[in-house]
């Protein structure tokens, strides 16, 4: 058999996979989407003609399962805190508008852990009250909210994809396959716009309707996306507090998700120049020698895909041993290889 | 060959590596410490006798190499960012005590975000500056003393596993195996652990040296720790902000990595479920063809590793025709296998 018919079998192995064995339903489903492309992917991005890359199409997919009930927790733990601070808000002193919207404007600044002091809980059950809203606050912030906005990133790429399909006049594969190999800069670019025009709306509004000088309205705007917030200046008319009950929780989290795919680019792009050492790096008669594991003399495909994805790194001894032992187990007859006589003798 | 002689080459494969291919340096020490275990590794940890988990090994020795630097990174931050400050403190209003000290606490107050608001700046250079400082504070926070912090957990995991051996009376390879595949629940439990002691000795400190009541010290300390910082509460005394200058900065970025392991335990919870499933799935006649890849009716080694990899979802397909791609170019003479005939065809 040619490499082409071995190649083309390699690749499509996960799709042919899908076909035969419908049984266990949960794993085929997971490894569709991980490994192959199937058709409701295909339909599901029909507007793009091309399907996105798989692996970011089951991303998506994953996140929109979860973006409805993290809609649902902010608005539960949200109203809660509303209700509870409004309750008790004799016992919180500052500057003060409307009840209800100083209680919502007070949950927000202390879930964020912007924190201004512009508010402050003055009895003994309010300060606690505060102290278990910020650490809940924290962890659904920290560990829910990062997902949904990477949803909402996923969604954008989909119309960045398009917008440079027109402007660059280039085929939607080619600006499809870019966007896939440099999936973590685009992110990062489109996080970071956004957060520049979450910047700007902030500052001009304090600015206009705050009445704050310019130097104030930003630095007030730095002091609150960056969670700092000293409350030297803070929002403090109705209409303001409204302004920053959205304004606080999009610009925070935006910040933190520039920050967390910085880091992701700057991972991904280690990994690439890995990967690139070592398929670029001259394959001597010495590592034919290393990477026959059968000892027939011969590299087949798999054993060298295996050989250099243990090189990349992206192989573990862990993941190897562990499913060795199944091969053994399974390898009736010791002879190396599984073959149909295994089978039937493991069944006599 | 039998299959037992294959897992020994299987396993081994990259230690022999190491020895037959000594020209690529850089490649060779990164792949041995990935892969095997090598003489070194096991020197290093003489002291617990069995080297610990490869992967664990390479990450605290990478952490190890970048630890000294992001000390100097820090001192270097705080000293700059001290320097300006005092030669600005004029332009800075609130409760004050030395004008250094002063200058460093607003320093550690501000790039952890906590941002009290009991010392702010009140001049245009000075707020522009603390904006400034804030922000390339988040930076160095996130993408760099998290490291730090990660360093200082895999050492104290070394002690955690000896004194689990003494407690427990274990072998000390039981305990390193359980360490292996729980490490980020390890890794959590020793950083909460941390953040406890931390928060008790805040709130016992602002208790006894900055005199507040009980609640108010642990409304202060939970303020402080998660980086809320209304700041009606806050360390005024020179002791205290002394104090504050060491506690801030370690509470802060300890609750931070806490965070960061649950998030990571519950990741590799769900792969080990995966993982699981996988490989208790039974292997059918099915499988076997779909993961033959050569199509000669047998399964080797690693076309039953490679199968079972991908459907755990560590291999993507990117990877495996990036590969492709490169042993299409190798295999000279077409046979779907690298023999030592396509090294010689490949230079005549």
């Amino acid at each position: 058999m040619g490499s082409d018919e071995t190649q083309r079998l390699l690749l499509s192995e996960t799709r042919d996979h899908s076909h035969v064995n419908e049984k266990s339903d949960l794993l085929q489903r997971r490894r569709t989407r991980r490994g192959g492309t199937s058709d409701t992917e295909i339909e599901q991005n029909g507007d793009l003609q091309t399907p996105l890359h798989p692996q970011s199409i089951y991303e998506t997919q994953e996140a929109e399962l979860n973006f409805k009930p993290v809609l649902f927790y902010l608005a539960a733990y949200l109203g809660t805190g509303t209700l509870c601070f409004f309750l008790a808000s004799y016992q919180i002193q500052g500057i003060k508008t409307y009840g209800f919207l100083d209680a919502l404007y007070f949950c927000v600044v202390t879930m964020t852990t912007v924190g201004y002091g512009d508010l402050v809980p003055n009895s003994t059950i309010a300060k606690l009250l505060a102290c278990l809203y910020v650490f809940t606050g924290m962890a659904l912030g920290g560990l829910i909210l990062s997902k949904a906005a990477d949803y909402i990133v996923e969604k954008q790429e989909v119309y960045l994809v398009k917008a440079i399909c027109k402007a660059e006049k280039l085929g939607l594969e080619e600006v499809s396959k870019e966007l896939v190999t440099k999936k973590s800069k685009y992110k990062f670019l489109l996080s970071i716009s956004t957060f520049v025009v979450l910047m700007i709306t902030g500052t001009v509004f304090l600015y206009f309707v705050e009445k704050l000088d310019f130097v104030d309205a930003f630095y007030c705007v730095c002091s609150t996306v960056t969670t700092l917030g000293y409350g030297d200046k803070s929002f403090s008319t109705p209409i303001g507090r409204t302004f920053a009950v959205f304004w606080i929780l999009s610009s925070t989290i935006c910040l933190a998700q520039c920050f967390a795919y910085l880091t992701d680019f700057y991972t991904e792009d280690r990994q690439r120049s890995l990967a690139k050492m070592v398929l670029t790096r001259k394959f001597s008669p010495r590592d034919l020698e290393a990477a026959d594991l059968d000892g027939d003399k011969a590299v087949s495909a798999a054993e060298f895909v295996l050989y250099k994805l243990k090189e990349m790194g992206k192989i573990n001894q862990e993941d190897v041993i562990a499913v060795m032992e199944i091969f053994r187990k399974l390898d009736y007859d010791q002879s190396g290889t599984l073959t149909e006589a295994d089978f039937r003798n493991s069944q006599v």
